[in-house]
């Protein structure tokens, strides 16, 4: 049973508060491990490579054979069911469109001094994405990760991707075709991420990894971190929904259960305005946890983590979601607009009934790598921004130097650094010595 | 000496090579340190700063006397010399003009679908700035973080500055108060980034936390970063100066001391079509190192990382200079702006010879906090961004979900993800039967 919380009992700020505090991950800490690989691939290149997809993938590879070949693509691609590649297209189209929209502007203006000011967009030169193997093997994540990064204009998108015992999804390779992925290996774990950040004979390095992994693999981008952008560690997934009583109950179990089939450390929550409708959506989800093919995760994460909230009104659900700041947001109510509108804190917001979550997993078009653990207060989803930079850009005339050059100088010298403040007065004394001519 | 390299050697690539890996930092290991006092001030609060501020900065401090009241700063603020006030206003004003052409624009559209899709970025609620004490004690560092922050529209703003034997630089009080500085502690090392992290009795947890600092300080961050999110953790300074033969010697050596002043690790590199103009500069830099009052540290760091490099051209050049990504870079040539199109890592290019990089420290207007260690071929400067976080929405019509769902609804099923799906199929099936009647 998830906790049934309501808004006007006495305990409830204690109760809200553990909720919040829950602890949903216990990640094993394997960063020695971790520390050797990533030192055996810096000293062994390749040869550590296929020695450590051996032992972890039972899977013989040479150096020529780590790469999987355009034709090898071909021919899973070919074995992949029509209408699940032709969903990954309307995806894929989807997802590109709304990510060419986040394209950022170069600016460019001159001040009232005379100086010339601005920045400058461009994209990261190559970029790395990891896709886990096995069940985890998702080709919507390949889309969501590699299309941000081909819109940006990153001209080398490196792809690993672990086979164990050599089976790999074709899915998952006709995704990567479809968002223009350059090169693909097959290898996994903490040993390609050190590849992609490190680079081996066969494998040049990348500047930023992206893309989910286990606890191996997030612990080999914590290290690799510095020496090659990354994108966040994402921790378990969550939803809030925020529904009042005109919602069909089977409808919003079903969305909390989306994400509790995810992962046993999901989480779901449910916020109502109508004790009885929570309690109705209870039973429904019961109900699907008869039947639900991943019931025994959906089951534990419900039971350990899912919550039921009853609040007297919709400002007191906004409330509570900004203390929560979901990673998904679902507003079933009459006026989702309204609602989102006193929202401050959220990775992505789903409007209005006609929204399901699942709907942003695939084809909304918005990103489906979001902030977990609350960490929407302060973070964003991904998107074009993670695969660009800013070089900011500044020219000074003599003029402006003449007019901002003198409060440089003042504030070098009061933080001692002298030759900062000497650089500018070495200037002003020429500019000086020619007005006197 | 520095090192003086020459494209046209046989051993360039070799020498460049070793240049750019040059392992210029060797931080002392104090995460365990670390990991001890944050743990002390989760347990104990305010009294675990107040013990750790008598152990480390010999203040005895009572939890009514952490903040810093705003007669305090009054008091301090008066006793600053007025043209270093009036310089730091120049600075805050311009500061302030560049970073609010920053703020990032919200959309909302509606596809062909029918479906609305947008983003909506909104600020973090609550930032904590960290300000070193002592000799870095950088009232300009204070304008560059805290100003972006209350552009963005941060609400709570707090600052940490240690008062090692309670002596505090009244130009930091009065750059906080010019920046719209909130709450000011005085308290630093790894326990006022544990107290901005998780709260105390008197210090109310923040969201994120920016700021420079010492090694304690880079292991805290590093240690709370996910609980709270964190700016890059800097290394040392850097300066790629490009220049012709057109330039005197003596200002390019300044331009290359300024950042050598900052730390015997800091680097400074000067890339020249001239090899005759490369040497006067090394002649100039000797002659100022006479002088200098930072003259250990910027000799220190001329003569173990400096360099100057010969090249055939400009375009050769700007090649090398995209490897080395430089923090810094000053381009001191004919047509600079031609030549800036050829850079794409840099995290500040200033243009021409009359803007010398500490310009940009101070009053340029862009931010000085800036990737280090190649780091810009990933990342970029400290901007509004850093404090705001974007929403992405989505709302679906009964028309739009009819167009994508069943695409959705067969991504769901080949990733085996079952209640994803039937959460898109119980809605398409209602509206099938509503369409039936």
């Amino acid at each position: 049973m998830p906790v049934f919380l309501n808004a006007a009992d006495p305990d409830f700020e204690t109760r809200f508060s553990a909720l919040l505090s829950a602890k949903r991950e216990d990640s094993p800490d394997v960063d020695a491990t971790v520390a050797q690989i990533i030192a055996d691939v810096r000293a062994r290149g390749d040869a550590a490579l296929i020695d450590l997809t051996e032992k972890f993938d039972r899977l013989t590879l040479t150096p020529d054979r780590l790469a999987i070949t355009p034709d090898e693509v071909d021919a899973a691609v070919a074995t992949a069911p029509g209408d699940q590649v032709a969903a990954l297209e309307l995806a894929a189209q989807r997802i590109r469109a709304y990510h060419e929209r986040q394209r950022p502007e170069d600016a460019e203006w001159i001040d009232d001094s005379g100086a010339m000011l601005g920045w400058r967009w461009t994209p990261v030169a190559a970029a790395g994405l990891y896709v886990p193997g096995g069940l985890a093997s998702y080709p919507s994540s390949v889309l969501m990760n590699a299309i941000p990064a081909k819109v940006a204009g990153v001209s080398r998108l490196a792809m690993v991707v672990p086979a164990p015992d050599g089976v790999l999804n074709p899915l998952v390779l006709a995704a990567a075709r479809l968002s223009g992925v350059d090169e693909i290996y097959r290898i996994g774990g903490a040993q390609a991420v050190a590849a992609l950040a490190y680079g081996t004979a066969t494998i040049a390095p990348v500047d930023k990894i992206t893309g989910p992994g286990n606890a191996f693999v997030a612990a080999a981008k914590r290290r690799v971190f510095g020496k090659v952008g990354i994108d966040m560690i994402a921790g378990p997934s969550e939803i809030l929904v925020i529904a009042d009583a005109q919602n069909d109950p089977d409808w919003i179990a079903l969305d909390l259960l989306s994400q509790a089939e995810h992962d046993e450390s999901a989480q779901s929550i449910l916020i109502t305005t109508d004790a009885a409708f929570g309690r109705a959506v209870a039973v429904a989800v019961e109900k699907r946890l008869e039947t639900l093919e991943r019931r025994a995760i959906a089951g534990a994460s419900w039971r350990d983590f899912g919550a039921i909230v009853t609040v007297p009104d919709l400002a007191t659900a906004a409330t509570l979601s900004d203390r929560i700041a979901p990673e998904h947001l679902e507003l079933c109510v009459a006026d989702p607009d309204a609602l989102s509108a006193q929202i401050t804190h959220a990775g992505a917001i789903f409007l209005g009934q006609w929204t399901p979550e699942a709907i942003g997993d695939y084809v909304g078009g918005p990103n489906h790598v979001l902030p977990t653990a609350r960490s929407a207060r302060f973070s964003s989803g991904l998107s074009v921004l993670d695969f660009m930079k800013r070089t900011t850009l500044a020219r000074m005339t003599p003029a402006a130097l003449r007019a901002v050059g003198p409060a440089a100088e003042t504030l070098a010298n009061s933080e001692s650094l002298e030759a900062h403040g000497l650089s500018v007065t070495a200037r002003l004394r020429k500019l000086n010595d020619s007005e006197a001519l």
